[in-house]
């Protein structure tokens, strides 16, 4: 049911096509153990969930609704049901805050198309989501590397982007156990970038993902809930935009995403949509819409027990397999760990390696980077593995290390 | 169910927000009669056989996949099915010529992305899909007329564009019964502009969202296949880009529709889709695979049965209760009659006072102009009103006209 040819595609778009066609023919084999995908285990969808909704779709009044066109901000009762989930997070809004797109993917898209000239600049740090990097491609931006540990000075971001022919437009980042890093923004580091948001007076993106997905740890106010703690509980006064999934919680085969905003920004995105594709599937906002008021939180629970202990599992292997001078982060949430190998390692020369000759596989971590660094680093997954298949497959990528660490 | 903020704006996206409010005031009561709707009867949905594809996929072995993510160019069985009804309409191609977008104004959006920087010239008729230009419009082009009554050369489209600053990139063509005028592009008229796109060296896109629905008169060959017939039949070779939809046949809620073109532009729009939204929904795409696979025929009978009696009684209407001097289309298929009123009337005036004086409604010429012409012109659509509604509508509007005249 993986796609390899996608994954690949998408996770590693700096691999030449004919690289990618070489692995993919080993990957068609079953006894490869993939750490590469960065998606949810489809045993923990909520199936039967699912099955009800749409047979109550269609067993309801609502049929001809769900079939037909509909607006392009989204399904109103979505959009009031995140209204509410957004005040538990201290973002106090209305469904006129919210905006329901085909999955977070085409939010980010959207936020490329909006804000992006050729030649302006967008904030990202090294590393960040790929999808996001793809997405603002499109657009032809420049990127300049935001860091939250104060090295850097607005005047210093405005002169690079200067040079780069625009201005700074918006900053981008991935708050909680990151894709790819696992890592987390701390309270802190939100409230920098705030701050430094307020002195270029541009956006901050939000990508909060994998937000409901905490295995411990205490969490961490979102940056629009924090922003909007400094101008008075007004969402209206807010610059932050915060890109909501469900692919990660419910399912990503029905692509519903939600952008959270200021309502002129949602207004300026309702008017984006309409021309682009007029409105997200009407009939999966309603089923989505119909799991999640019966029992998100529930489908969340169970969730979270099955990846924290895989998370437990994978941290424990490496702790076990992995040599000396390799390092990798301890996500309180999410799907991934982040390895990092000493100087000269090559990932994917070493994901080349690894497929063939231990029948294991993982991202290598130079695609995540605007500028191409991080050859010696990637990304593991623990979302779709046993606890056994991940004590197996790190003990086989240790073994793999220490060879090359010999060689 | 109607949404009349979405069909105003989107329609009518030159009139002002105020004056929109205000109509929107009045068409809130039931006892309005609109023609003004581009939208399918939901009365012919088919939805008992969706019900029973959605309980079919839950019940089956494809649960998992259903629900997870998938691949960019779309749900294989759907393109391989689609593949063989393009052979059927002479355009013989595989399932790498066939890509699936969330609904044909998806794959507008993204041949706009595709093709246009700002200030290069599209070529569409004039009046146009509304929705097409507010596609293209989101990347800055320059429009000219496309005519394909010999009154223009190739070399003054080529003067035109350069004065405005860049290329010709495509023409665009919507050429059954299209959408605002109910016409149809003869043979004569498609293999026109075939000679011109190649003289050009620019693209066609070919706008088939409504070719399934032809009630009479003898169907004319796709300008795909026009221009494979020359090409010996091989696709690869073609310029031509087919756009096509199930919103009019099957239902726009899933947002499922397609684009067929030479396996090069197809990777083009693969690469772009994964950037933008990943995929289109997984499930939508297996339930209109399955609704499509038992019965695209019979469901398509059943719309044509209801719809030809519609257009039928709206001709007859139209010829009873219209005065001298006013003219309007014949339309041999699809949902919409387009009317031409002497000069010096206003369409955006007239629906005001049909609302207010004669409870009625229909869409104003002058938004599907991309130079602001057309204000004597306005749409109906018989789509979603039964004869007895349609006599009744179209008298009131034949008593108003009558009264402004006199006036």
């Amino acid at each position: 049911m993986l796609n390899w040819e996608d994954i690949f595609a998408t996770r590693s778009s700096r691999m030449k096509a004919s690289e990618i066609r070489e692995l993919l023919k080993l990957l068609d084999r079953p006894d490869i153990i993939s750490f590469a995908g960065g998606i949810p285990d489809p045993a923990l969808f909520p199936d039967q969930e699912f099955k009800k909704a749409y047979a109550d779709i269609f067993s309801g009044s609502a049929v001809n609704a769900a079939l037909q066109y509909s607006v392009s901000e989204g399904y109103k009762p979505l959009r009031e049901w995140l209204a509410g989930e957004m005040g538990k997070l201290g973002i106090g809004c209305t469904a006129d805050n919210v905006f329901i797109v085909s999955g977070s993917q085409q939010g980010l898209d959207y936020l490329g198309k909006l804000f992006l000239s050729p030649g302006d600049t967008a904030l990202v740090t090294w590393p960040t989501y790929l999808g996001a990097l793809q997405a603002f491609n499109a657009y032809e931006p420049a990127y300049d590397q935001l860091t939250l540990n104060g090295n850097r000075t607005p005047d210093s971001y405005r002169k690079v982007a200067q040079e780069a022919g625009g201005r700074v437009k918006f900053a981008y980042l991935s708050v909680d156990f990151a894709n790819p890093t696992g890592e987390t923004v701390d309270r802190a580091g939100r409230e920098k970038l705030l701050d430094l948001a307020e002195e270029l007076d541009v956006a901050v993106i939000e990508d909060a993902a994998y937000q409901s997905l905490r295995y411990d740890g205490e969490a961490i106010p979102p940056i629009l809930a924090l922003e909007m703690a400094r101008k008075g509980g007004n969402i209206n006064a807010t610059r932050t935009i915060y890109c909501g999934s469900f692919s990660k919680t419910l399912a990503p085969g029905l692509r519903v995403g939600y952008i959270v905003a200021n309502a002129d920004i949602i207004r300026k995105l309702v008017l984006m949509k309409q021309a682009a594709d007029l409105h997200s599937s009407t009939i999966n906002q309603m089923a989505i819409a119909l799991v999640a008021e019966r029992g998100f939180e529930a489908q969340v629970k169970k969730i979270k027990a099955a990846y924290s202990k895989r998370r437990d599992a994978m941290l424990e292997a490496l702790g076990k397999y992995m040599p000396e001078g390799v390092r990798w982060t301890r996500p309180e949430g999410g799907m991934f760990i982040w390895v990092t190998l000493p100087d000269g390692f090559d990932g994917a020369d070493l994901l080349a390696k690894a497929i063939e000759r231990k029948k294991v596989a993982f991202v290598p971590g130079k695609a995540f980077h605007a500028d191409g660094s991080g050859a010696n680093t990637f990304r593991i997954s623990f979302s779709c593995a046993d606890e056994k298949t991940i004590d197996e497959g790190i003990s086989r990528l240790g073994a793999l290390v220490r060879e090359e660490m010999a060689a």
